[in-house]
């Protein structure tokens, strides 16, 4: 008998769903759209349907394969209800109970989790990844904004109303910029993708130019675009990944602060910068945080695959309940 | 059959310790003097001679009482191993495995246990005060620094290395005033009695004057004295409060974005002074955090006593370890 499980990442424009062994490789996937409607008995329907036909797909290729759940990552979502909860990018509005939904029509599966993305990628790093054998490490995703997961003990903090582990928005920057939340100064606005380009443009403004990026509108540029100016030594690049690893130093020895935890894991597009991140992230967390803990918690890249991650990462959710048994 | 616990609260000058019954009552107590020479054994010595003292003390108040454990708060207590490490008030250097010490001397107890001091009061919170029943809480001590303790699912987050939940040294300011770790901008700078001090000179300076408070020196002024003008009206002490709820409220958004506590507890001196830092923090703290967690959080006084919640803190440690058996 081979144990696998279900991972879905149900994202803004597409759900994608695949079939995970316990080695963390997806033997199957497939993806739907996330509807620009808001009939979720009809999105249950259509997930449900790519749901079995994936379950048929993994059983042609090993018979023996047995399912042993359904792990879902998703903008807002509730561990504790199994709910999506007022998700800004997804159509469904109030509270969707994805989980209750989705047993109504899976009532043989013995685990049936969610939780949000970043959450669900910590259990992916705990599972298959670089955090394993780990009790206390945080997984940060830097992306389109800067998600994260905290696990202690073991296991993944959920907090009293289970929505907690939003590092992304603790303050760095007293009425700094403006947070997609609607907050000010907060480590996402600076630290993710979109705000390496804010930073970017910042420093345009403070030299009046003196960089390649100027050709850039505020729509064209993206940090892959920066990454490449800065491997080519452009001034204004540079400095752009220093200043945000000076802040998302500063902002990690916040939780270093708050949890100890072993390891800090970074995950997303931007981790490709290698060094030019990494290493005024440690320099700066280590300045930052209490004598006590320094030299003591590394910073290191995710070993999950960004392709699967996603997939893989709701997975995990599974077997994680399993040992909850 | 009446089961108490010896609690100890190791501080710079003093040892305080007594026995403490299941509800949190102090039933004797007495007091040595913290050593200020290095020498571990004669202290071991002087403080199990003022144990066994307590123990027949209340033997005699109560011949049933049956003695369960010993719990120690002490500065930089090491939960993991039973240490002291480091403790910059305190004469020992290096590492002292306080708990195999006393454990030589009380191998019949049935817990022994130590953390630091903020910790022993979140439990002492959880066991006797406000939290009772709270899974998710965060206690935050206001003095001379700004302590904190962190529970989650029910336990005390204590990290990878033990030392997990210094929230007071977490970035406010970024560059800002000089804390005494040698951080910059840490939150105990700010958001303590010495804190709000500082923060009185800062607006002394701002404008020129203006205050009662313009009669005390540096070393005469102290956080009672702003509270009482702040009482009377006193311009600057009134918006002295208000900065120090502002900063506080930032830096327990920022514990919110990670842990999402159903309650934070503040205990300290700073607390007397009501509304004038309760309010501006809450409001500071609804308004730094993702609106998710908005109206969700409570801030509430701690309802341990004044003069005996070290103690008294310090002693839940021992049910906290017997309810792990």
């Amino acid at each position: 008998m081979k144990r696998v499980a279900i991972g879905i990442d149900i994202g803004g424009t597409n759900t994608v769903l695949g079939v995970v062994d316990e080695n963390g490789d997806v033997l199957v996937k497939d993806s739907i759209s996330t509807p620009n409607h808001g009939d979720v008995g009809k999105y249950v329907a259509s997930l449900s349907e790519s749901i079995n036909e994936l379950i048929d797909s993994v059983h042609k290729l090993n018979a023996d394969a047995e399912v042993m759940g359904i792990g879902i990552g998703a903008p807002n979502g509730n561990y504790y209800k199994g709910t999506i909860e007022q998700a800004a990018n997804l159509a469904f509005k109030g509270v969707v109970p994805l989980v209750d939904l989705l047993k109504e029509n899976f009532p043989h599966l013995k685990a049936l989790a969610l939780t949000n993305d970043a959450n669900a990628a910590a259990m992916g790093e705990m599972i298959y990844g670089g955090a394993k054998g780990m009790k206390n490490f945080v997984m940060i995703t830097l992306g389109t904004g800067l998600g994260s997961g905290i696990v202690v003990n073991g296991d993944l903090v959920y907090g009293h109303d289970g929505f907690a582990g939003e590092v992304g928005h603790t303050t760095v920057i007293p009425h700094g910029r403006v947070c997609g939340c609607g907050g000010a100064g907060h480590l996402e606005a600076y630290c993710s993708a979109p705000g390496i380009k804010r930073t970017v443009f910042e420093l345009l403004t403070k030299y009046n130019g003196g960089s390649e990026l100027t050709k850039y509108s505020f729509d064209e540029l993206d940090s892959k675009k920066v990454f490449e100016a800065a491997e080519k030594g452009d001034k204004v690049a540079l400095e752009a990944f220093e200043i945000t690893g000076e802040l998302l130093g500063q902002g990690l020895g916040d939780t270093v602060c708050h949890l100890s935890p072993e390891a800090i894991f970074l995950f997303g597009g931007p981790t490709a910068a290698g060094d030019l991140i990494f290493k005024p992230t440690k320099e700066s967390m280590e300045r930052h945080v209490l004598p006590i803990f320094r030299n003591k918690v590394e910073i290191l890249p995710s070993k999950l695959k960004a392709g699967s991650a996603a997939i893989v990462g709701a997975s995990a959710l599974v077997w994680k309940e399993l040992e909850k048994e």
